[in-house]
């Protein structure tokens, strides 16, 4: 069987367009046949280093109105359910992040991951405290308390610092992000279906 | 002959992706049997407005350096000629877009336009100075020095000015973007063939 190419997906819980990303990634990724690495990081510390207190959608109002607006129309497009917004927005995404990098090559990652983003941005449910996350680790047939207390072990911790340095210094610096094996990196929701493209060998023109 | 629906397309010529959709969007609006309105503006004072002095490009490197490798990718994958990098980037557009306000409702607005975009990330030519978008005017069969006297009118400053707080009114952020007679909203190159599905009627699901 042929070794396929690997796709790693960078995603944030606190972003709406990591969302819509998370839930169809598996099927084009599928179609593709090109295997997906979930990677889950933290914005915050990134935009911070840009002299970023909040999203970028809090800060310019006219971008935010039309980012709800078009995550809407994305969702109703994609035949998600109906969008609810966080409040506050964006949510704290330490806990889950948390819980999601303690998760790192188990089975559970993406199920756990694609819950946390439906509590948030389909059922309207809080992702921020870490009973909400232990709540969602339950339901996946988990020990929600003591998988959070594993998350959050120094050495867990530290691991999530690493991946945000990792993101960094591979030149991220927005949620979703694809990066292929090859070093080759895609910005946004919009680009899931060129990643894919890129990672399975097929590039445009003359690109290399 | 039943009345076809209008879409505007909203561009700034130091834009780079307003360069994508302006090479693509007559032949797709066309398919989609929806007209379109090209509305040349400045978004330097809406950056402005929301602190930026420069492209937000410029202002954040890692975002920059995507974008760069991003465009190149898109123009390969739509087959336009290999990209051109204007330096400085951005160029100041403001006797460019002078002219194209000053040819609105004219022929010539669109082949000036695209060759404007052409010039400057094809072409790898100027397009901040009067005498290089005379020279482009030339090209198309105007009178160069002509045109853009007209277009220093004060009359024709006035338009151009009322063009940018129409999109600031219009709740446009950045361009390209696009908008639908019903005052839908668009942002972005990727969003070109939504946007003409919805000024075609198609809407997604329940969406309104």
């Amino acid at each position: 069987m042929a070794r396929r190419p690997t796709l790693e997906f960078w995603y944030e819980f606190a972003s709406t367009y990591s969302y819509l990303a998370a839930m169809r990634i598996e099927a084009l990724a599928q179609a593709a046949d090109v295997a997906v690495r979930w990677r889950p990081f933290l914005l915050g510390p990134i935009f911070a280093a840009q002299g970023w207190n909040t999203s970028p959608f809090n800060l310019y109002p006219a971008k935010g109105r039309n980012m709800w607006r078009d995550v809407e129309r994305e969702a109703g497009r994609l035949g998600l359910p109906p969008l609810t917004r966080p409040d506050p927005f964006p949510q704290n995404s330490l806990s889950a992040t948390r819980a999601a990098i303690h998760a790192a090559d188990q089975p559970w990652l993406v199920p756990f991951s694609k819950a946390v983003f439906d509590g948030a941005y389909a059922k309207g449910r809080s992702i921020a405290e870490p009973s909400a996350v232990a709540a969602i680790l339950d339901t996946l047939g988990l020990d929600g308390p003591a998988t959070l207390r594993a998350a959050s072990s120094e050495s867990n911790k530290g691991r999530l610092k690493l991946a945000g340095e990792e993101a960094k210094s591979r030149g991220i610096y927005g949620a979703p992000s694809f990066l292929t094996e090859d070093g080759e990196l895609f910005w946004g929701n919009d680009r899931l279906e060129q990643a894919l493209d890129w990672a399975a060998g097929n590039r445009p023109g003359a690109m290399r």
